[in-house]
């Protein structure tokens, strides 16, 4: 049959037969017409795609681009209503100590994700906008004054429940933010300051770290010592070394590095640079997030490390949005005010700054890493905390008696 | 002054002085407050942020992921309505004869580029929704029955006004795609049917590419003639050759491709191609293209070039985003049926399929490509065409009397 | 003071004043000069950027875009090469038993995340090379025969170690797909066959999955005793309804879905799948796939319910891969061979296919999800074993007595 | 026949016969066995897979994740390469006067075009080495001393063909960029510095466009005259408002308007501005760029337009890579210093800034937009020029006798 290419053919066909083969494309039945929701009713169509008004058009001189304007800031809100979503249900888990059932941390770790992955696509949504030129957008942007970008109520509450504080915001004009918002909105605003964010949740939560306590493994007091002595024979190291300049550059590399370390454990330097808002965690809750970075293959702290990279990633996404605006508006308005009477382009340029970075000293915890060697052993038999999560509680650190959550 | 930090630090900075440094941040003024439109009622953020019912939440068992889910499809459809508005006024340029003005291509092109860039963004948004597993789906699956994409007006809009024809549609549990949807709705897909789609516009377009014209250029008589003597030569080159098992096998591939670019002057062949659904194009719009293809760095034809390419991107944009729609309902859904009661998985899969390519022609073409010397020659002296664009009409070949196209 | 804008701003200024306002920038101290390795050897770049020769150039007609083709690949080779070290690392990390010791989840979890993060990429790297047209490739194509992107050593490996099957690849020209390779290639990945892949560890991981043991929590047994009375009790409720066309149809409905429950049961139903290629893993893996994915939220269970995640992930990438890889070619070179002589377009088309998912039943999991209140309980005082990891090994069911797993 | 789904199955399979149906997957012959180059060999894969030595393995403490570090950086140097590629091969039409001859222009744009895709590319691929944590990076960091990014022979290209200045680069350790370079590399960083980087060779460029002349359409003149006429009126307009605050308000927004618009016309304050580096084309190249976005519908400007655009996706691409590289740097190594002994963050966060966006003006013409009814008429019978290219050359502006330029 090898001469045959016909059967040759249908053999390999044959052989080729996979799922996708058999048809079943047509096996379904039509539903439809048996009553229930429908897909446009279920999405509330008639609301969200009949939003799209231009004000050029209501003033008789409609500018085709200005759809996409009004689209592409409604998506915008659109995915911030659902970061908002995610962010209040993690939000809610921490606030009624459910994170203590460690059950709910890949609820918490999926959640955060998400939230990651919704800045991604913003970030890159600006492509979209950026097919609109400074020409098409002058043509309409007359129109919509007073409305601001800086108006968006899902924005600044976003910030703040993550954890914007108030007296590091750049003023706005001069003026407080919330003076851009008026009676409900206002309200809702300042609401959202009262409540804990999420900073403050994560470093309540990073202050319970197990194998902080004092009296129990101690990190904190170990790690101290080990450094101290590491720091110690280092020097002493150097010292032997024969006279060169070499020898005084490495020595003054060593004392720069011995100075950062060395700082780490000086409380009251840590409580100054937060009293200057260049850190935002307590002491203790640095303590917790060092901890984690050093012993992040344990098994208990494998999913609590992934939920401070996540969180670095928020921050990282939302700088990267800011940048990217900064960037459109260079685009579309040169250096000129904003629709809504802002220096526009300046002011935004001064809001990329890492003022705005909410969880900056995850990234700080970068200068204070430490050779492998140096950090405190942890002996399996003898501290099994790491590796025994609590799900239910009573006395253990994380625990508490939790039901269920969402 | 080099032993002095402070003043080599401050020289550095007025020399690293530039815009973003001078303070410009707070030189605005505050417009929100002076009355006019303010963002939130621009957006119509009322209707678009509050359309979020869970209808896991109406019957009483509230699932968290339900939100993204809805979150996700109206993002999809304020897509899809900016993808609609762009390609309805594309098509108003065409039908108004508007294209025959040339100063409208850049208009043309921007808009579908922008199609382009819209659809890139959407085959990306699966990234968010694929965050939601298969489990937390099923949770609340069963309330949204029978509700489906497949009842989606706008995403059949789109394919209609592209082009998508209604036979060479997979039908959907053997029943007409339009069965799906009632009244209004229905009607308004009938009418996309019989109004002039993308394909047939950019078809009649291509018709008219300068230089077909047999009493004039004749661009198709030319490539004809060179073909036909190109092929004739490199033939007797082969026969000279001496007898081997590679000679033999050079002139088996030479009949191969004498045979594929001797079809392209088959006219007959090419309208069966067309009867089939193979091809789309008129043989007249296909020589067009071709003409374009060829002489594409010519200034007349480097926009029109442009157009044809990012048609092909859409198409393959659009199969991507059929694809990444079947790789997405596979992981959530398994093989079982759709909540609109069809084959789900197999029936999209189905789709992904060169039959719902748009623009197959322009694909193809690559088919028939020859070595740039067996192209006409073309003499900007004698065949000033190429290098003189219409932009108000009388008797030349895009022109007409247009008057503001948009 | 409030007259006086300058000292206004200076204020602004000083209270702005943050991190990167103090200039940092200039307090480096210039390494280069002091010996040991430097950028450009330590990536040798003498070799990576000295690798692009255009055969186009050589033959005397150099040809721009050839540049941008050679680089394209080259990035794609690059990044296979990373993919098959983060794979062998965790291949390894099977295959010595280390996965035993549950510390080393963290580990493989990312590398696979890795490989998912860098197809992604490998994914959008496509959008660079299709600004290159079908003209431009035409005219260096003769150049490149026989070499063709069939004779990527790394890709066969890749699939091979991830654990596409030889026997369900579709042909290459009537050949194995090995016949592409010569000499040390080809031993290479016939090595690869022999080896165990992926997913043959993963599959001895998830048949070790805690709580299958029918002597302890029996989560088979129990699951099939909790569906079999939940579908009796289900039914009891459908005949008590009267007799109605909506019954007859909730009934046909109720068989459909008990007949793919029921299957779920059928280990002989199950093997003849793997026999035919349509199922890949054993049946006690299967078991230990499902039994993560309904107590996924267990501690113990979170970072093996993110790996199977991952690897979804893989697959639906490589498939995304492929069909973006047919899309290119189809633009590329229409419906021609391609230039290794295969029938480029339509083989490539072939392999987009079910048939090279290797972790398809992952997927199909999705069919045999039930509401929550049908899976068994699970009591953490009485089956602690989701909530304590094994660190070190002894008597436990991952664990082992694993030393360095690095 | 309706009764048996076995032929009512074929029925619908034979309708859907589609071309990848047709199993045409087999149909080629394979050529890899009759000599000529091969996929490796053509891609030097010998050099480009075996290049990754981890340093920390020479050192006898391999570390996993130096691999990435390797793989990442090699794929940046391989994609510059292709920009520089792309550069120079633009760079040499504009400075062989090839340029004059519009049907390069397509040429032009398509690789500039090229260029803002590879950079999309690269932005998004630090999501690759982000998967990569500062911890992770610790391991190995040491062994890399004092190789540093600052040592990109290729990158320091690429920002000077492009047009980063010498005088406005923020100093790197107090001294000279080219300092991190030796012998060969610091001589070609000096040539390239002497060559016409690509801004002045658009700056050239720009100043030849058609419609300038002052004895022909004399676009500046015309506009010049338009904007004045129209401030005047407009400033009549308000001046017989009667008096209040708000005339007040409107009357202080003219004047800072006016001025702008003014200012446009003062080539001394143009000149001062290029002095201190904050504009950088000339006077002449200004009205070029401004002429071109006013007339960008016409044929002729059509192209050239969006030539202007890619320039400014490029700029806006290069400061979004510096910004995402901070950002992982940030991650990497906190605040610490670079392994190149650089201040690392401090220093990046600097370069972070409009100093080198190199197109500047072309963002800043945003500022200058004015009502499209005050941009001087222009008739299509009177002033041909706009829809006539020219494509070879004598007398004409942008014109010259060019042969081939590829």
């Amino acid at each position: 049959m090898s001469g045959c290419p016909y059967f040759a053919k249908r053999d390999i066909r044959h052989q080729l037969k996979d799922e996708e083969e058999r048809d079943d494309s047509q096996d379904g039945t039509n539903k439809a017409s048996k009553g229930g929701i429908i897909y446009g009713d279920y999405l509330q169509l008639d609301k969200v795609v009949t939003a799209q008004v231009l004000q050029s058009e209501l003033k008789g001189n409609k500018i085709h681009d200005e759809h996409l304007f009004i689209v592409t800031h409604q998506a915008y809100e659109l995915w911030f209503k659902q970061i908002l979503w995610e962010l209040d249900s993690v939000r809610d888990i921490f606030i009624r100590g459910h994170v203590r059932d460690e059950r709910n941390m890949l609820k918490v770790n999926t959640r955060i994700h998400r939230i990651v992955m919704i800045f991604r696509l913003l970030v890159d949504q600006f492509n979209v906008l950026e097919t609109m030129t400074a020409l098409d957008f002058f043509d309409f942007r007359e129109y919509l004054t007073p409305a601001s970008g800086f108006q968006s109520l899902q924005f600044r509450l976003l910030e703040n429940k993550i954890g914007v504080p108030d007296n590091l915001r750049v003023p706005y004009n001069r003026r407080h933010y919330r003076d851009n918002f008026r009676g409900k909105e206002s309200e809702l605003l300042f609401k959202s300051e009262q409540e804990p964010a999420l900073i403050q949740l994560v470093e309540k939560w990073l202050e319970r770290t197990p194998g902080l306590e004092e009296n129990g493994f101690n990190f904190w007091g170990k790690l101290e010592v080990n450094i101290t002595k590491a720091l110690k024979m280092e020097k002493e190291k150097l010292e032997r070394k024969p006279e060169s300049e070499d020898k005084d550059e490495h020595m003054a590399e060593f004392n720069k590095q011995r100075d950062v370390l060395t700082s780490l454990f000086d409380e009251k330097r840590h409580d100054h640079l937060v009293s200057k808002g260049e850190r935002r965690l307590s002491y203790k809750a640095l303590k917790g997030a060092l901890m984690i970075y050093f012993y992040r293959e344990e098994p208990r702290f494998q999913v609590p490390f992934q939920l401070l990279t996540s969180l670095m990633d928020i921050d990282t996404l939302m700088t990267k949005w800011r940048y990217n605006h900064v960037c459109m508006v260079h685009r579309m308005i040169g250096s000129k005010a904003g629709t809504g009477g802002s220096s526009g382009y300046h002011y935004l340029r001064s809001t990329v700054s890492d003022r705005y970075k909410v969880f900056v000293d995850l990234f700080n915890l970068a200068t204070f890493l430490v050779p492998r060697d140096w950090v405190p052993k942890l002996n399996p038999t003898e501290h099994p905390f790491l590796f025994t999560a609590d799900t239910c509680g009573d006395s253990s650190y994380w625990s508490s008696s939790s039901d269920e959550s969402d």
